[in-house]
């Protein structure tokens, strides 16, 4: 098989690719994301027709948030587009005419980084996606690990805190509560309404309100050396290794991807990340450890994986 | 090939047993446990010679406490043995002339339940073994899940609570430390001492002192109705169900297995389990569940497991 | 002193009552609460004028929300109202040509208690009020503790789990989180997403969906058996326990009052409550130990006491 | 009344001195803390005799460990001694013929403090004693703070952590297992075991190993710049400095004195202990905000103020 499309559903764009078997996007389009799966399909429908003009494709996948099943077929759960239980394989093959791949996002990138990024070379990885949540992907044996139902491999809700934060899936305590790009703007923010003096960096980068404080913010002042904004990076970074060192205790990798928007700041969020992975690994000094990477894909990472999913059939 | 021997190595004794292929035991013999390595390998090549006299047997498996290697040929760690970079599977070929195979108990437990016990017709199970600690198990596809060092499903010390109990691990907070034996009875002594009178049966089956309780008195005074000794259920059950519902997440068997001497109880500590898995499984109406079931094979389930190990090669 | 005004304001109504030297409440009022700190003192000036008409009056005590300074005169932060640093005292007194008290309204409900109430013959008092949030006072030796900057027992906003759940206060893990009429409903809407047939009961009392249940209907469907919401009052009690036994390793009063609308189930709730406390009370076999009682002036405390408090000047 | 003797029971030595009115300590004796109640009692009637030699004494008060009654009587509980229900003051008084007022040593240093320490201007302080535990005392309106049993302050055992770590008196996650010297010890052992490179000045200063490390280590290593060291000071700091805030949320003192040996560190400790302290002060912009101090009289603390309590009568 050549080349394959890839599209990537997320919360505010469509975006799809024609990807070639060494992980090459050749063309890409992007639209914003519809607000109905009508619109999502048909945005789908116009990517792959127009692809089709100039390449010639073989089949599609598509990564989608939320919860894909186990024919990588039916989305049942999306929390951003309400979808429940959605035949997305049936629908849009019958539109493009092509073999359709259904996947988790995460999974999705997952797949990229260890087939063309971070990941090559390793058959056992553990990715995980620090964005506006977290969410993460399973290699096992160089096989993507979907679980027996497809909905594997949701680090995002697992319990970090007993009793802890509330998180939109209805639990307490879950893994992105603390380990996000959400959950850095919170730590800067509840740092600069307890110790403004020391955030002045931070906050002039802002409105000067703790509620002004997004997270470029963030990630500027902590280049700069704004001392809140590094102890907000430090506090994630602290969430983050030890939810590796649990990773690690369940799935024992060889290589631990660390992806996502937060991810670009690199070693001033992986180095951390590395000290409190060791910190809190069992039985450190009587295994070999896991190493831990920085994905080297970005924003990519999700489309090229689906388009090679789609490949693999 | 036909019949194989597993072997069992505990902290009070070795037990071995000629098993054949359905996972029946024909024989066992059983010596307590050395506390050299050498007494261990001399006990195991008794055990052979012994199990030899009458059957005719193709390999050995040997299961071991703490993490052995990739190659299942190293006892890397083990806890109460003092063993570190133990080449056992070596020693004992040498000893035995058959060609062995080690493994972690509790990996070997899981796939005996998976091969002959509750897992029966699943491919995708995930077990743990609620003993003096927790120990567990993964099975995905159909075979056993070691990890890319032969270390994975060391669910015992996944941290359930951020700067909680000191384990004997050197972390805090493991989840052994709040679901085991162990936890059962510290749950029930911490209450015997805050409400003694609550806690008379209880109390009374042992010397009057809440340090004289001991795990069968738990168990007896909450089938006896002992309020203290079901709450001490209760709370461990709270525990084990939320930590299951963490591995749904991460794994997503389709079913999980709970053995282990506390699981002997049976539904009086699995369908609070069950409560509390359904309590905090994430998304839980937008997917199927896996099961939640008992342990079959009770505390010969490594003792087979292992033993089929070695058959397989 | 003869006759005082007691005045509550509170986020919905302000009420005001003329009280006697015994507690009782000879005559009251009530508006809705002014959107304007201006609307407010009108509010108290037309009360203090309407009963001025029927009794001579001496005093003016006025409950607050919030943080009330050191010399009983200025809010100085109100998260309701948005007031800050108003001088309320000078403001009312200004209008009404009396001796005007501010008092936290948690302290003010604490003295009434204390003055005629549950808290009768005692002189060393903690009162925790579980109402929407969690308030409280704290009597030492006769006298109301207001701490040196007048912000003492602001218990709501002890933290109870690190990393724990958001605060309106901008903190996590404060107790209101986990022991208050929000918190009981949290509970009961996240068992009944989770358990949906346990709760059924509890969901036909709302609009059968777990966003549908609000705090009359878990007292409802806990008088009636319903096994999720009873659950979420062991819950809700289990920390309002464990907090009075923190308060008293801290401050080791003789009794501690239970009161606010949570309270109003009474035995539902208190017994519960005791049984927790006991279980975490430190030392609980060496110590003389404080009862737990239900408050006995419902939704009037604040009143009488701020009333009282007023005539001591 | 003129010049009185303190003594102070330590779990190592009975240290005893003759005070003046102003805290100045005239003479000193020291004997190692006998075994058993006869001979405390035996050791304190010779330093008294010893004193008495030179010093015209009118009173005698004494530090100890543990539950002191309302009476200050009577030693309801001492861990380290195995004293329940002991009547020190009856059996002191028979033997010395003097006035003996016994008193909680924490409550003791606290009032030390407050009288002739880092609290003198101040009416109403808490203590907290960073020791082998955590102690404390509470000054309030001049007077010290012992409850209405005589159990109050005792400030290490408010549970920080729900399900935390176990403490000798049972319980779970109580404070002094985060914030006293021993805890101190622990961070910097964890540390030292999961990164030893990182340690290795402090691994120097003991025998190699982290069970070698004690808290003389941690401390000169972190005056060397020592990473985990100073780790160490800091995590112990970040729980010291949140549980002051709930101090200030439940008693708004206008000071907070640092004791203990760990403050011996100085702003080492004190620092950070300060910034958790604003990180976690509930409302912080909107209240006058106590000073956390170093306490000034060290380790003669309690035997000053013991003395001054008895001075008091």
């Amino acid at each position: 098989m050549g080349l394959t499309i890839g599209v990537d559903i997320g919360g505010t764009k469509v975006a799809a690719g024609v990807v070639d078997e060494e992980g090459n996007i050749l063309e890409t389009s992007k639209v914003p994301t519809p607000k109905t799966t009508e619109g999502v399909i048909d945005a789908i429908a116009d990517a792959v027709r127009g692809a089709s003009a100039h390449h010639t494709v073989d089949a599609v996948g598509i990564g989608a948030p939320g919860y894909v099943d186990d024919k990588r077929a039916t989305v049942l759960f999306t929390p951003n587009l309400s979808w429940r239980h959605e035949p997305l394989k049936d629908l849009v093959e019958k539109r493009v005419g092509l073999p359709v791949v259904i996947e988790n996002d995460a999974n999705a990138a997952a797949w990229g980084e260890y087939r063309f990024g971070a990941g090559q070379g390793h058959d056992d990885v553990v990715c995980i996606t620090l964005g506006t949540g977290l969410g993460g992907g399973i290699i096992i044996g160089g096989r993507l690990h979907r679980g027996r139902f497809g909905v594997a491999a949701e680090f995002g809700h697992i319990r970090m805190v007993p009793d802890g934060l509330l998180c939109g899936c209805g639990n307490q305590g879950c893994w992105e509560q603390y380990a996000s790009g959400s959950a850095l703007v919170r730590y800067a923010r509840q740092r600069a309404v307890a110790t403004p003096e020391r955030a002045a960096l931070l906050l002039g980068l802002g409105d000067g309100t703790p509620e002004g404080v997004d997270g470029k913010h963030v990630s500027q002042a902590a280049l700069e050396g704004d001392p809140v904004a590094i102890d907000s990076f430090r506090e994630l970074a602290r969430w983050a290794g030890a939810g590796l060192a649990d990773l690690a205790s369940l799935f024992d990798p060889s290589a631990f991807i660390v992806g996502g928007g937060v991810s670009d700041e690199g070693e001033l969020v992986l180095e951390p990340i590395r000290k409190s992975y060791r910190r809190w690994l069992v039985g450190s000094q009587w295994r070999p450890q896991a190493q831990v990477l920085a994905a080297q894909l970005g924003g990519k990472a999700g489309l090229v994986g689906v388009a090679d999913l789609a490949r693999q059939g």
